[in-house]
C-alpha cells in the first residue's frame, strides 16, 4: 500500500502538513531531514501566535508530537531522489524507496556559505552558522558575525550573553530590514559590538581551527581581524534539486513556483514552508506552518478525486 | 498621535497582527468586535500546531495576552464606519473616533447559524460550525448535518470517517450545487448516511449538551431526532460593510480583495483572516494567524515609507 502522501522536511511547515494530513486520516510518512528547520535552531521564539517565550526546538517537538499523534510516521532520513512511478512517486532515501501518491516538499531552504576556499574545513572548527546551537562556546571570546538583515541582529543579541567582544561585518551601507525590537535591543549592547559597514571576509586562516580573518577593507590599520570564531547569517537558498528532477518548475527567485492551494505544475506534487517564497522574504515559524497545513489540504483532496 | 495601525477584529488574524504589529513597535489599536472570532468558539481545538487540545476561547485568550504584551491596545466595541483623512484613516466605534495611518480588516465572516432560541447556548455542546475542527470528537456516535451546499456535502464525507451514523438534513428538495467528485464519493458513504429532503431543524433540545433535535416533518414515525451532535454548513459571509465604503474592491466571491502581501486596492488598507479568501474554503485558526502576521507585516512596511 502506497503512502497518501510523503513529507519531505520536518520544520513547521512539513509538521504542520504531518499534522493536518493524519487528522484526515492519510497514509502520511514524514521523512525527517533536518529536525525542526530553521525553527528549531532560533532559540526562543516570541512571535509565535499561542506559545510566546518558547524555545524553537521544544516548540518542533510539540508539532512532531502533534504530528504523530494525529497518526504521521516519522523517519530519519535524507531524500536522494525521486521518480515518477504510474499514478504514485517513489521516493528513495539511503537505500530503501517509499511509494506515495502525493509529495510535500517542505525540505526548508540551506543556509548560505560565504564561498571561501577554507569554509568547509573550518565549519564548526571556528565556522557557524547556528548561533542558537554553536554560540554559548564563546563564552568569553572574540568572535565575528558576518551579516546584515535581521537574523543577524538577533544572533549578535544572542551572541552578547556569551561573547566579551563581537564584530559585526555588514557588506552594505546600512542594516537591511531590522525588526525595531530587535535594533533597540541591539543598540543596547554598546561597546560590545563595532558595526563594519561595507566590508566584507575574503579569507579564513587557520588550519585545524580558525585563528583569524581577513578583511576587504582596512579597520584599525590592519586588514587582518583576529577571532575566535565566525557565525556568518547571510540568508539562505531553497533546497530544490529533487523537485527539479521531477518537473516542478521554480519560480523567479529560484524557490519552488505554487498557487495559493501550494500545488506545484505537477499534479500530486506540493511544497510549503521556505522552499516557497509565498509571502516573499516574511518567512516565519506561523507563515510556514500555515503553507503546510494548506499543502496538505490540497494533497488530500488530490487523493479524493484519485479514488474517484 | 495617529495610531500607526488600527486593526477590525480580534479573531486569530487580527491578534496575529496586533502581536506583530506590536513587536515592530508600531502604535497598535485592536478592537475586539467579536472576541476570538470562529476560533474562540470552536471548543476544543486540535489542529492549531503547537496547542494540541487547547479550549479555542483559551488560545485566543493567549494570542491576546501576547499581543497586549508586545505592546497592542485593546479595546472593545464596533466599527460602524471608516473614512478617509489626507495621509490617516478615521475610524468610529459607538462616539468615538480613532486615526490611523493603516487599517486591517480582520473581522471575519459570519458563519450562518440556523437562528434557533436555544442555539448560542448549545454551541460547541453539541451543535457546531466546523467539521475539521471537531468532527473527530464525533467517532463512533450520531451525528446530524444541517447544509444542502457543497460544503455540507463534503463534509460529510469527512464525517464520515469518525460517525457511525449522519443524518443529512437538507431543506431543499435536491442537493444545492455538488462538486461532482464529492457527490460520487457521498455516494459511495451507503447506509451510513440519510438524507431527509425538505426538512428543517425547528428546535435543537438540550440544556448543558445537545440532547435531540426536533424536525419540521416526521421522519420514521416522529419529529425528533435523537443525535449527539449537529453540525451546521448553511454558509459564511464576510463583514465588508465599512471597507466597501473606503474603496475596497472585493473578489468575485464577496471577500476582501488582497494580493499575496494581504495589500487591498486602496493603499494603506490591509485585510487577513476569513474576510480574504486567499486560500480558498480553507479557512483555520493557522491560517488566519498567517495572514494576520503578513498584513501587519506589509503595513509596517507601509508606515515605514510614508515617514521616509
Amino acid at each position: 500500500m502506497p503512502y497518501d502522501v510523503i513529507i519531505v522536511g520536518s520544520g513547521a511547515a512539513g509538521l504542520s502538513a504531518g499534522i493536518y494530513a493524519g487528522r484526515y486520516l492519510m497514509k502520511t510518512l514524514v521523512i525527517r531531514g533536518n529536525f525542526g528547520g530553521e525553527t528549531a535552531t532560533a532559540g526562543q521564539i516570541w512571535n509565535y501566535p499561542g506559545a510566546p517565550g518558547m524555545d524553537g526546538y521544544d516548540l518542533m517537538k510539540n508539532f512532531e508530537k502533534q504530528a504523530k499523534d494525529a497518526g504521521a510516521e516519522v523517519i530519519d532520513g535524507k531524500v536522494t531522489g525521486a521518480t515518477k512511478d504510474g499514478h504514485c512517486y517513489n521516493v528513495t532515501v539511503g537505500e530503501k524507496t517509499y511509494h506515495a501518491k502525493t509529495l510535500i516538499f517542505a525540505q526548508g531552504a540551506e543556509r548560505r556559505h560565504l564561498g571561501l576556499p577554507n569554509e568547509e574545513n573550518l565549519t564548526s572548527k571556528g565556522v557557524h552558522y547556528c548561533v542558537t546551537c554553536d554560540g554559548p562556546v564563546y563564552t568569553g571570546k572574540t568572535i565575528a558575525m558576518v551579516g546584515g538583515g535581521d537574523a543577524s541582529i538577533k544572533g549578535i543579541i544572542d551572541l552578547a550573553k556569551y561573547a566579551e567582544k563581537i564584530y559585526f561585518i555588514v557588506r552594505t551601507p546600512a542594516l537591511t530590514r531590522p525588526e525595531p525590537v530587535n535594533l533597540e535591543d541591539f543598540g543596547k549592547l554598546g561597546d560590545k559590538v563595532e558595526t563594519l559597514f561595507e566590508t566584507e571576509v575574503e579569507e579564513l586562516v587557520g588550519e585545524s581551527k580558525l585563528e583569524k580573518i581577513v578583511l576587504s577593507k582596512e579597520f584599525k590599520g590592519s586588514n587582518e581581524l583576529v577571532v575566535d570564531g565566525v557565525f556568518v547569517e547571510i540568508g539562505a537558498k531553497p533546497d530544490v534539486v529533487v523537485p527539479i528532477s521531477l518537473g516542478v518548475i521554480l519560480d523567479k527567485l529560484g524557490y519552488i513556483g505554487v498557487n495559493n492551494l501550494m500545488e506545484t505544475n505537477v499534479p500530486g506534487i506540493f511544497a510549503a514552508g521556505d522552499t516557497v517564497n509565498h509571502f516573499g522574504p516574511f518567512k516565519q515559524t506561523i507563515t510556514a506552518s500555515a503553507l503546510g497545513a494548506v499543502a496538505a489540504t490540497s494533497a488530500y483532496n488530490y487523493v479524493k478525486k484519485l479514488k474517484s
